[in-house]
């Protein structure tokens, strides 16, 4: 049989190329291979997060649980020295049920060094939690809206906004939502501009693209001010 | 060649059996055969609906069309004698482009002896326009929502009102709108409860629901009546 | 950890502004959020009801079961006072494998204080069974109409009546059915007027659709009564 | 320009091996392709019949065109000496725009020298219309149903008889019938027995399958009564 | 909870309208419902056939067991007395996977009392398979063709012989099979006519088809005799 | 028929909610409809901008063409007062057939007050050409890509820098590229983080989103700036 | 308006890369845009293919017309000095309709300097027609089957040959064969081993493969040839 | 119950007629089946490979399994004499999620008696880890791609070399990967041309065309030689 180290080839460098460093996907990997994918980044890294890691996954993981902070509900671990938050992203959802992608995305950012704002339960169904939460929702940086069902969420906080809206649409919901197909395309074709989609239940990736956004308000901020004092 | 009778099959008794006759669908019909159940129609029922009537197709009638009322932009036709409206039907759309389906609704109504109040493009990127409105249409005996994209309004106005929601979705849009799927299936997924879904761009099937709620309301108030005056 | 307090937003003022209360989707939450949320609005709304709740998470919720009234073939539950039912809904299924769906439609119109009529196993395969019950089905308010594989059943109901008809597709059948989008389609596209959808397996939502129906009758009736006899 | 020659490549001898012999698909080919391929067809069978000519390709055939007996609604044409029709085919339509495809079919029978009983516009919505015909239908040697829209017709009628029927799924219909794809759907998941489908606007490959059931029915019985004669 | 006999209602009069009686579909169906069907069945009709019908399922059936003929890889339940084969229908798979849906066929076909010929594993990727028992399988009444994949094999065999091909796309293969879909597509365009198709692993209703062809050469062969005889 | 102002109903005050003002979508409006929109727009705003605007249907606008810069090749239009640009979007394009795509964000960037910095046909068939510029493209603040086909270039692009990246699928291919929608799933399932995606062929929509983003840095680095000199 | 120039980006280096330069696609380019990629290529390369030029986008090359070889059936063109050909390919059909991917196929190995031998209209409804031509179609270094409607043709050819069969699934069918869906799936689901696909319509794909198989062949040989000889 | 040896059909002589002998393919055959059909083949041919042989069903050959070597990540299973390697293959992945797909690959083509090479996670995210091995890759006879997710790798590995590249979508992703089928999609449609794809997962099939190439290469090289030394 082949060698567990011919199966994967750390990007150890990518902090270096991009914002953040590589963050490891834990599904669909033998047990021997992910471990050493952790530990691999923690070390060259100083941190690391892990994405969809089942509980019967982490169990497997033995003494590297210790030095993981593991979430069931987002199946998230994190590991490393926390950051001290920059900006604020608002993550709203259309209901409870959302609430496993939304901690995914929440934990996400906390790795990350941003702070995120939770809005939880606020769906078009009772539209009246929506508007009294929506000067806070739209004083954040950016806004991520995770949704099934109908998906009709982001469209409504878009419409009532100036900050980007990252729309997660969720696998909540049964029959023709098809797995979060209904939503996708809701969101897609959005009647209200600002909003971008990214994949179902990626709570992560919108993550990612959030904290971009807020790196970059804070970073030119930064820069300006610099630039102003010199 | 077959001789055309042998084409078509007119259910003339068919008000004896339902709330309304037989209307006439104008796509896919012979020339000779789209007239001959027009006219058979009229003759047996004294009135007489057309829908999916092309302006191109409707030029090909040739006589007929001077006892038509056509109304090209929801290639619709009627004739015979108008009834007094009773009840009313709140006929909604999310923004100008779905116009030509709710004229099909509206005219439909109007066939069927029920008023179509209109409330037009209220989509949910400009809600205000929709919350300004939504006592009118809740006061309503039914209402009919017409959306394409994301088919986000029939789930907003269901989640304000006490009365049935028909929603129709549209196949305005582009790209991953797949003609009104997304639309539709956002519709079938809708997170308030009180909506049912008609075929895409089907403003008279809506129109057909709602001309039965109206009646059977109405109906029953008159029967209510006699019956406790008798 | 998130407190559990983030994850929902009850909605107790919903009977203010709709027909009925707000109900629980007991799918896809975290026990101690379900749990929550059934309390919460057993509490403020005076009744409750429960859909999707699986036997597996009904023995989670303790001794919160002893309040609830728990059927495990709808996997639905109830708990406050019953109200004395008005109007008459037909609930109509194609086989005996939809009888899944149409109890959980039937024991929603019974929280919604509507009574339900059952006609199940009358499907065209034995077309005669329906011709046989068509009078009784017809003299409803309203028709619920649960059927999987084609999903013929909506449409030959449609043609003899002259009440709405919400077709509810089920996920009964196999292969091609691709569980139930074959029944919803062919709904969606009946040829028979007087048909609206719901989604896939929603007897909940044809549940709901139905009452807004008969309460809108028996609202009407009653105020024209008065109005009469004022 | 490669010889045109190099395109096709006539299976003239197709007769000896199955029940007919080559039939010519009219679509997608080059002119010169197509009528050398009728040519060639005539002159080895002594008859020939071509599907999908749409009347402009026709146009094109020149000198040909005296030859043939064309049908624009069909859009078939046939040459060569008729046979005397043995048994019987019911061509059932649920409405007049699915005459076309129930034409196509109804030619090809003759073609084959089989006989088509034309029941059209029957469909659910007006059912009454297939109860009266219902016997007549029944007693032929197979059925042929075109349906579009819910495609419901094929299981009611297989649901009243006892020979085969083949449907055949209409693209008639608009939004959410996806060019025949429900009723496609619908009559693979007939929920009575004895049907099977071919493809959508197939009335061609129907009358192929029907035409081999009566074939077998009459050539045993021949071969039965010389048997029992010997 | 509602008296488990309002959710069925047999058909026991099915023999004198159609060819045979009523057939019980083992999914999805109550325990208590499930053997209460079979029954009603066995007593009216003397004998009965169950489909669908997983080991689990049929362990808890009880005493009834015992009154069964059950073969675990088709998942079938025969009982009653057993009808001398009349005909012959040949069953033809491309792999030995197909053998579940191959029997389920077989079996039905015993059932109605017609002669299952079987063929198995000589699919396209070894055609000479075929080849060597083309003449066998096309001097049966009828073909029923079993195969996933690439669902090629109905279109060779149509192109060999003189009988109506049933062609059953089975659920064999693997990603872009789509569970039988790509076999399914594959047959409703074969190239070869006189191909008709179930739906996806419905050996059950190949076989109600091919012995509904079975049944009419036979009884017209009978009749034809008489009628000359007389 | 309706009167032609019950169809639109402008949302003058979008400005003073959002960023940006009410735009014109061309296309399923009818003529007199649209006219009404731009002029009114125009009046209420100042400036507008038209998408979907086919060169026939912008041939229909009679003399308010002349107050319109119009592109045939974007199909877009422009009226009012240019503003002066801020901050930088790269556009990003796989081949030279995605232009009308990137043209469409590139002048709906214009109208937004944005530079927008073109990058075109620099997909990965010959990655070097992206190489060239990537270090240009990833210094501006936001990044759109275009791409139809195998929708590749996001994923690669996003590997290779720390700015967020909009993604614009556009139905540029043929077969199994299903208008955009392999380019749609492949972006929204891109490896590399950072990529959030907009509907097919939607450049507007991608520019809305780029806008904000830009905004939120610009307005952040004032207000910051007025901050620290206070 | 943006300069021309911006929006292409000529690939010239290619053919020291790859094995042959980049090749023009007709479709969806601005005719000034296209002609300078065709002049561009030209000149750098010495000789050019386009594919996918329609005859009506031909006509409006203008003057650059005359230095082109058009085949208006398979709307390709080519350009400059003509390879001795290598190696063979042949390029088989299911039937006369494939004519056209099968041309673009051919006419590409023409361009890439390898000899196509053409085997067309030989599909499964005639299967001796193939068999015929086996042992010479297996001769070949490599195999293109270009194959509509069910897709069966790459399967039964792979299964009779020793070396690799791309196969093209084409558009030809109507109904359930969704433009060519059908056959690509049936042919990624190909029963014999050794077929691989490409896109549908894509003729000049499957060249570009066979080719650099072809070439592989004779580059190594002629080096093991060299290195014996050393 | 029919007799066992009913259900399967070996084809011993394939090794004759094509490169390699029959395979077995592990799923969904009852465990006797499986069990004859891997003795049968073993005698037959001398050696065997079994794929898609999950674990449990591997227990269940009892005293087989100690001829087998088996590999439990891949699936697979060999026995017989190795074959001393010919030629090269490069395996490439995009991650270390895609190495079960990989090995089946892998290890097929040991089977084969061809050479593979492992470059295993080198996908786009981080690029430059393909960079720095595409000599290598490139320097092979041919190149097998596995990718999930977006499937870009492929197209930006063929824009690269000049060798055959087959592309193995996996189905590794979630959301809208629909279970690879936007890989697959992606690799269809990809900008760089030698690219053609097998089934998702099917890294066995791909092994397959690649032996084929490689066998191509090495057999012509040898009969070259001969042909020049004679």
């Amino acid at each position: 049989m082949r060698d567990d180290k011919q199966f994967y080839n750390l990007d150890t460098k990518r902090k270096s190329r991009r914002l953040f460093g590589e963050v490891v996907y834990g599904e669909n990997k033998a047990p021997a291979h992910l471990k050493a994918c952790i530990e691999g980044l923690l070390e060259a890294q100083g941190d690391v997060l892990i994405t969809r890691l089942a509980p019967e996954t982490y169990e497997k993981l033995g003494e590297l649980k210790e030095r993981l902070d593991y979430d069931p509900l987002s199946e998230t671990a994190l590991a490393g020295t926390k950051k001290e938050p920059v900006g604020s992203v608002a993550v709203v959802t259309a209901g409870t049920s959302d609430g496993k992608v939304a901690e995914e995305c929440a934990r996400s950012l906390a790795y990350f060094g941003v702070k995120a704002v939770p809005f939880y339960d606020v769906g078009v169904a009772g539209i009246h939690r929506l508007f009294e939460r929506i000067d806070a929702i739209g004083g954040c940086d950016a806004i991520v809206v995770c949704a099934g069902m109908d998906g009709a969420l982001p469209s409504v906080v878009a419409g009532l906004v100036s900050v980007p809206v990252i729309a997660v649409p969720t696998s909540v919901g049964y029959g023709a939502s098809f797995g979060g197909v209904a939503a996708l395309l809701s969101m897609l074709n959005s009647c209200a501009e600002g909003v971008a989609v990214v994949n179902i239940d990626n709570g992560y990736g919108a993550a990612y693209m959030a904290a971009e956004i807020v790196y970059a308000i804070h970073q030119k901020t930064r820069q300006s001010v610099s630039d102003k004092k010199a």
